[in-house]
Order: structure tokens, then sequence, then C-alpha cells
């Protein structure tokens, strides 16, 4: 892309990023498997409120969490075996949200009494849901995050809430132009300076990497590289759409690149809306190096509270306040390198929004 | 009514008396007596903020809480013998809300200024208002709840605000269906089977009537039951529209029913909309037994506060909470027996309230 | 104007006042001089977020606090010498808010990257903003407050938010009627007995005036008064569209008037619009007596807390929320003598909003 010298879009279009209408047919993460269990879960997905649990034999179930007689919230009721009873008046529904079980009056049980049902998954050491068309239901477009449960890696996993559009985290993962700035300080990145990315897309997937020939060894990563001042160092994102997003970096000694002896670091990092204005982030750390080191545990657990909560987090909700008066306040948006793999990942989303509007 | 098998409603109907008109040719309760003194209370009653005081020869009164001048609230300023004297600029109105004293200026009173006022009423323990067509004043159709200020009964009366409309406190009232699920715990109700109810309806008031005949004593009442291990054992219900609710349950000798020497309490229950998705809950408990003993206070104390406001006012507020997307959702309400009450209850108000509107 | 006998403006009328559009051509004080330094301000000023710093020259600068990247909040950020660097990408704008370095990519500069830039002066202590037509830029038109860092004088400067449209404060301050009133207790004005006031018009300026000739001492002055127990005593108010008011009370010999030898005191009030619905209120007390007392520090220090904020901004807070409601619940609003000033100030207001909206 040459620099800047076309604005790609309108103000007015760079904002509608920010509220287009949740992509449905795609797996999101509702919560790590650990997450799920005996107790009843409460969780808003796609504006929806769910409530999820584990049944006997230990399948993760998610139903609507609003009881269609009274509209109680499920999960203020309780478990029944693998039924789940309303706390109000005891209509009880089993794990697909079939009504079997009503207690009062002669207990016929009304025909359309049910609580809607989602397919989950369990893969990766998350629980995967399908809200879209049922019958475009294939969990083989599941992306591989197989490196979370790779015994052979340390994983740290985490969860927390962002109050804004999901869509501004995503591009913030998207893009590697901000770290320097914006964690200058957590990430010790003050001193990087930027190669080229190359962009690759195939379908529904974006990538975006970068390779360091013969560089210093980056700070965090020094005392367990490879020998030697100097190393290759890359940083390869995917982007899965509407909102998974891998990135995998790493160190190979000078010169032997991305097939060299290496310590590498795989990122994961699920966005899932709950509304059109905040987001659930799950993410986890997955290293080929230091696994039984707790200071290195201490390392990543305070990198993602610093650098994924107070600062990208942080910097995303203070952006969402200001989209709705950006128009208002005569703001003329533009454009940086930086942003390109965000761009491609808006049109991508713009034709699957609009290809289920139309069938919708 | 056969059991469910046709739905009486569709969603967005059974929705809608959630957020239906007040009701405003009718009795409300604004506060018990005793919180109506030299001091200004303000209280919003339908919507409208109103100020409340007693006049020097013991007159409740009610008026706008705003200042006709400036809008200022008229519970900042203060009393002058029965007058109420804006804490602004000093205007000054009698206790029908007529201006008397202008202290700005010349002093000459402003053709219209004036605050609305309305009649109020003081009958058992609590202060009523009327906000309807003064044509059709009459305080006789208050109904009967003379066992609050009966001298052979012990009464506990309380308050609180509810954040849900104030018919989703009505049905729950209308409906013990709820009672052995929601209230489990907090009544010993877990083993309770339910007998059928009889429904009677005579103009604006509802019953609903249930005897159980030749059961084992319930726990609440035991240590203060006639002898024997067996009772007769009633919950009759009625309701005067648009909510004020009285719940008398007795007990008697097995086979002598409602005519035996009983023990027994009247439950009152008076729902006043502050707006129209928050409430004034008024409560009273009055017993015929036990009146002396204080332990006997502390459970009615007890249970006013665990099954009214932590159960039943706490899951009307989750309701309330899935009210305005219940549509969304695609939830398909369904209707259970014990909604049989509160159905009628809902057709009476929409009768009265497409009368009222019609006057309108 | 004959008390009241023709209501001069509807309920409709006169609410609407506190909901006018913003006068843009106007100056605005944005804070004391003393707030704006190196660190980073934020503050929303006619509905719009601003950033404020002073250059290493010491001029006070004003930015929209939005990057036009992504939105983020400039402050954010950090300065680069005289210069703002986004927090987010590390895109740089000088003190005008033009665009001048690009660490992204090739660092070419996109052509309509900007930071909106305001006008700022200082005068008397304030940072004065100008958001309107460039066209009438002319700071001689900043009203005279010299009082303010007169160095025989004494000043004591504040500053809080108050939750309602500035127009509510002006009214407050333009209407010495409620003073005996309002504020009864803090301003011992219990006994005052208001004078006629003379009401001048010059443009955009309105003058109220009061002159008490041969009175007892003002309690709150008498330690610092001329000799004798009478004096002459006048408050003397001047309101400068939109919201600038100055309020020069003093005191002399009875029979000397305005002219003979004097204590007095100017309380300035700025009153800025943040929202519609919100209001910067920025004060000054300046007096000629007490200079060295603490005591008096302390006196006026509470009077600011107490009247300004306890007191007026208190009331115009319970005023804004019955503001949205008073049509519908059928309030018919009046006017009083006192609020003559407050009239012909709106007047004013009405006639310059009409004037840019037909500019716009």
């Amino acid at each position: 892309m040459t620099e800047l010298q076309k604005p790609v879009s309108s103000t007015a279009k760079l904002l509608s990023q920010y509220s287009r209408p949740f992509i449905r047919n795609a797996w999101y993460v509702v919560g790590w498997s650990s997450e799920i269990g005996e107790e009843l879960l409460t969780r808003r997905i796609l504006g929806e409120p769910l409530v999820f649990y584990r049944t006997q034999a230990g399948e993760a179930v998610a139903l609507v969490d609003v009881c269609p007689h009274k509209l109680a919230p499920m999960h203020l009721g309780r478990r029944i075996g693998d039924n789940l009873q309303c706390g109000y008046h005891g209509l009880e529904f089993d794990q697909r949200g079939g009504c079997v079980h009503n207690p009062q009056g002669n207990g016929q049980i009304p025909p359309h009494a049910r609580l809607k049902s989602y397919p989950l998954v369990e893969r990766y050491g998350a629980a995967w849901i399908w809200m879209g068309d049922p019958a475009l239901l294939d969990d083989s477009r599941i992306p591989d995050f197989s490196h979370i449960d790779d015994p052979e890696r340390k994983t740290m996993a985490g969860h927390h809430m962002v109050q804004g559009n999901y869509m501004l985290m995503v591009e913030n993962l998207m893009d590697l132009g901000h770290v320097m700035f914006l964690h200058a300080q957590s990430a010790g990145a003050g001193g990087i300076v930027m190669t080229e990315n190359k962009m690759g897309v195939d379908g529904e997937t974006v990538f975006d990497s970068r390779l360091y020939g013969d560089v210093p060894k980056p700070a965090a990563f020094a005392p367990y590289y490879p020998e030697g001042a100097r190393v290759d160092f890359w940083t390869d994102i995917r982007w899965d759409a509407p909102s998974l997003i891998r990135n995998h970096a790493g160190s190979s000694p000078a010169g032997t690149g991305r097939d060299g002896p290496k310590v590498d670091q795989f990122g994961s990092h699920f966005l899932t809306p709950e509304t059109q204005d905040t987001t659930h982030y799950f993410y986890a750390h997955s290293r080929n190096y230091g696994i039984d080191d707790p200071a290195c545990d201490d390392f990543y657990r305070k990198w993602q509270r610093t650098a994924l909560k107070e600062e990208d987090s942080m910097v995303a909700e203070a952006i969402q306040r200001h989209i709705p008066e950006a128009e208002a306040l005569g703001v003329e948006m533009v454009v940086l390198s930086t942003d390109r793999s965000g761009i491609r990942v808006n049109q991508i989303l713009d034709r699957m929004a609009a290809a289920e509007a139309e069938e919708a």
C-alpha cells in the first residue's frame, strides 16, 4: 500500500466497523473449560444471556438463561441431575433445553416450553459455541490452537471484560505498530524498530508476518535464548474470522530463521462480543522455555495484567467512549500503514456480515 | 382452565402487562402513617414527585414536589405553620397547594401559582392517595384491611423498593405455585403439595382460595397451633385492583375448617408504582398468636426480609432486566396453571386501562 | 415590570432556555491559569473533549483530545518538547494541531491528519477559549475582571462541577431574591429586606444594581467596615453574554454612596458548559479588606463551599432533574419580579442563538 496517499475510508465508514452486526456463523469462545462445572455459570454472548454447566457425563451445556414462563434467570435455579430447574416455579429442562417436568397443576408440559440451546465444543482448553445456522455447524472450522494444550509448553490463561466493541481489540492485536508506544514500559519495547510486514489472505484467515534477521536478543527472551548475542526474530500473526488471533513470536540463532532451533511462544487471543459495546477477552500464553521457572510465570502473568488489561483494554475503552461522538466532533479519521492487516480484516467481516444479512 | 392446551397470550401481549399505563382511578398507599409527620417526606408515586407532611391539626397532605417558579423541589424548603415555603425564593403554599405568599417584589401572587394537590386518606395505619378523576373520589372503595389495626393482633409492617414494574410483584403474590421453589429454604415449604385453587371474581376483586383438609401442621405455625398433630389449613388470597393484596392463612383442628377455632394471620401487600419500572412495596403481617412473643416477632421480621425482599423482590428485579429484551431473544413465553389468578387480574386491569384511556 | 400581570412565557418556552444550543461566538473560561502546566489536562468544553498544556515558552494550548487515527484520547499520550505524541501509535502533533511526525511505516504524514486547535488567551488569572467563528476572534471582547489580579486585593479562587445546564447558575447569580431564603444560614441574610433593582442593558451586557441607603452594617462586613453603625450598601451585578458575571458589593459611610471611602468585594463567576446538562463553575472572590487576615480567608473559603456549592449548585442540580419531566407533570411555570434580569439575559441569548443558527 502506498503510504496513505488515498484515505481508504471515510470517518463514517471506519466508525461503522465498531457497530457491525454480530457475525453469527462463527465459533466463539465462551470460557475456559475449567470455568464450566457443576455450578451454574452465566455469561452474555452476542447479546444473549446464557447459562452454562457440565453434565455428569462431562458434557458442557449452553442454554438461554431465561425461563419461558416468567423470564426468571435460569442461573438462579438449580441442577436436578443433568437437568436445570427454574428457581421460581420449578419448570425443569433437560440439557438440550426441552421442558421435561412441570410441577404445577396437572403437570402437563406446555407444548412450546423450551430453552434455546446452542452447541458447545471443547477444544484447546476452551469451550466454543456455535450460535449460527445449524446447517453450517462444523467443528473442523475451529482454527488450530493446539499449542495451548501442548504438554511441552507452559500455558498461562486468563480472562477479563473490555468495555468496548470487540473490533477495537482485534485491530489492536493485528497491529504491532502500537507496541513501541503503548507498551513502551511494560514490554521494554522502547528501542524496537519495526520491519515491513508481509500480509497474506486465505479465505477468512489473514496472516501478518515479520522477520527480523540478525538482531540483538530482545530483552524479554534473553535468559532463555540460543547462545550468542544476536538472533533472528519473528512475529507471525494469524487472524481467523471474526475474532480469533494467534501470535507466534520466536527466536533462533542469527542466520537460521524460523527453521532454526528456537525458543518461541504463542499468544492466543479470543475476543467474544458480550454486547455491541462490551467484550469477553480470553487469552493464553504458551511458551517452550522456562517451563518450570516460577519467575517466568510471574513475568507473563504480570505482562497479561499490564499489557493486555491496563494498556490495550484501557485504550480500547477510552476509544469506545469517543466512537459515538467522533463525527459530531468533526474528527476526520486517517489510516496508517500499521492498519493494513486490520483493514483487510474489516473487509472480510463486511463481506461476511453482508452475506449473513442477505440470508436472514 | 384446561392445562395449557392453548396459550392464552403471545409473548408480546404478556410483556405488555409490565408496561401498562398507570391505573389512575384507584387508591394507592404512599406510606405508613407513622412515616408522615412534621418533617417533609418526598416520594415519587405513579411517576410524580410528591411531598408529604402532616398539618398541626393532624391532617396528612400530599403536594407535587415541584415549585412552579423555578422547579426547585419543595421538600428542600420548610414548613411555615401548615404552609410550605419553597427553599429557593420563598414562595409559600397552603396545604391545598394554593400560593398564599410571595416575598419577592411587590408581593403580588402570580394567578396560576399553585402546587397540584392530591387527597390523602389515612386508614389501617397507612396513608392512601387518590390521583384519579376527582369526581370519582370515594374512600369507601378502599378495601378492608382492618386486621392491620385490630388490637387483638400483632402487626409487623415494613417497606422497601423493588426495581421492577409493580405487576411483577402482584403476579408473584397471586401465585402460590412459586412458594415451594423460591421460598423452599425460607418458608420451610419444601414438602408442601399444592391443592387445587378456587378462583372467584367480583367486579375488580379476585379471590383465590385453597383449603388443605386434615394435613400435618405446617412447621411455621406449629408452636401456636391447635392441639393434635393434624389440622385443616387454608390460604385465601384477595386482590383489589390494581395492586392491593390480602393473604389470609389459617389453621384449625382437622375437620373443623375455616369456621373452627383458629390461629391465623393476614398478609397485607400494597404495591405502589414509583415509575413504570420501580415499585414501593409496603407490607404488614398481622397474627392472632404469639402476640407477646419476641421470638415470633423475630421470625416474621426475618421472613419479611428474606422472602419478600431477598427472594420475591430479587427475582422480580431479575425478570425486569429481561423484559426489554425477551422478544429480541426469541423467547416464546408460556403460561402455567399457577398463573390462573394472575391472568384474570391482568384482564381486569386491561379493561380498566382501556376505559381510562377512552375517558382521557 | 408590572408584577406578574401577564406571564411572559409559557412553560415550554421557559424550559427551552435550559437546552438552548451553545453560543459559540463567545469567550469561555476553561481553567485557572495555574491549572495549565507541563502535565496534560483534559476537560470537556461545549461538549468537546479538549486537552490543555503549556509550551516551554509559556503559551497555553488547547487541542481536541481525540487522535484522528484511532480516536485514542491524546491526554493518554505525552509531551515531546512542545509537541503532543499520541500514546497509542505515536503520531505527533504540534501546538497548533498539525501532524508533524508519523513513526509508522515510511513515515509519510497523512494529509488530513490534524487535531483541531482553539485559541486560548490568558487574562485575569484564567485561560479563555474562543470556539466560535475565527473571523470574529477579538480578545478585547473579554470583559474586565481586572480586580482578580489587582495587587491591592486578596483573591480566593475555586472550581467545581455542576450537574446542570449553565443557565441554571446564570439565572441564580442574576437574581438576588433567593439570597434571603437559600442562603439564610450561610449568608446571615435572614433579615435583609430587598430594595428595588435598577436594570440596564448595553448590547450583550446586562446590569442589575441595588443601593441601600443608610442601613445597619451587614454582619459579614462588620469588622472591616467604615466607622459608625450605619452605612450605605450596594450590590451591582454585571452579566456579559453568555455566562460571565461580576458581582460588586460594597459599603461606605451612610450618605456617601458608591463614591465614599469604601470596603468592597468583587465576585467573579464564570459558567462554562461542559455538556448541555453539566457545567464548569469557576469563581473568585476579590476583597480590599482583611487582606492578610487568615480568618477572613477562612470565612470566604467556607462561603464558597457552602453558598456556591452546597446551596446554589445543589438546587441547580435538583432543578435539572425536574426539567425533562416538568411538562408531563403539568407544572405551569410562573415568573416573579426577581427574574427580571434573568428574563432579559435569556432574551439576549435567544437572539444570539438565532443569529448563530442563521449563519450556520
